[in-house]
């Protein structure tokens, strides 16, 4: 697989957030203490069985919403530029964006969770237990 | 965005990875001590400015091998299937598997880094601070 070649996925769910502008939301997940739900599409349901032990998720969303040909970016409290590779700007060539978030309970296909900082209507691409 | 719409992203690097096989493959990276290198495609090197400074990094990559038309695995030391949302299994809708790895040290595109839990020539979607 070289630079060129494409990889296609599509998503697992759309998370359903307080946040509705990109102004309101956080910069980083640990700042958050907002809750919101993440709806799982019908076809994948089955594939959330036994996921109630868990306390904390790693989500991974797409933001849909960032820049992807940007390879400098501004962090937070610092005056230099730095690689999107090194900060975690949603602005970069693949925008995956990955939060660890708690798990507060499941409803069928609906995972209402804790540690939102991504907007609403942001696609979700994989959901994984944080630890084994 | 709806459960049908395509995502796509383009591999930015490559993972030089010890494991030749998925046999010989750990099935957890917290397993493994073993040393790797990725090599970030040339356009994006200018992304990597400043990551010499994090210890820790989050890698996403692209399990290119996995099934994706999985949805229950039976985990290790588990009797029971479980879904695959509910597991860190490679088999997944979207194999985009998380890695936290020790970054050893930079030279130019090529990050050394410790902690590798898959195989060689596996495509690599990201790199982020594992913490800011």
């Amino acid at each position: 697989m070289d630079a060129g070649e494409e990889i296609v996925f599509k998503p697992i769910g759309i998370l359903h957030s307080p946040y509705r502008t990109l102004e309101e939301t956080p910069r980083w997940y640990t700042l958050s203490e907002e809750e919101g739900t993440i709806e799982i599409f019908p076809e994948y349901e089955e594939a959330l069985d036994g996921i109630e032990r868990y306390e904390e998720l790693d989500v991974l969303y797409f933001f849909h919403l960032a820049k992807r040909d940007i390879l400098k970016v501004r962090p937070l409290h610092s005056k230099e530029l730095r690689g999107v590779f090194a900060a975690r700007s949603p602005h970069r060539p693949n925008p995956i964006a990955l939060s660890t978030v708690k798990l507060v309970k499941r409803e069928g296909r609906f995972l209402r969770i804790k540690g939102i900082d991504a907007i609403d209507g942001t696609p979700v691409l994989d959901v994984k237990p944080h630890k084994e």
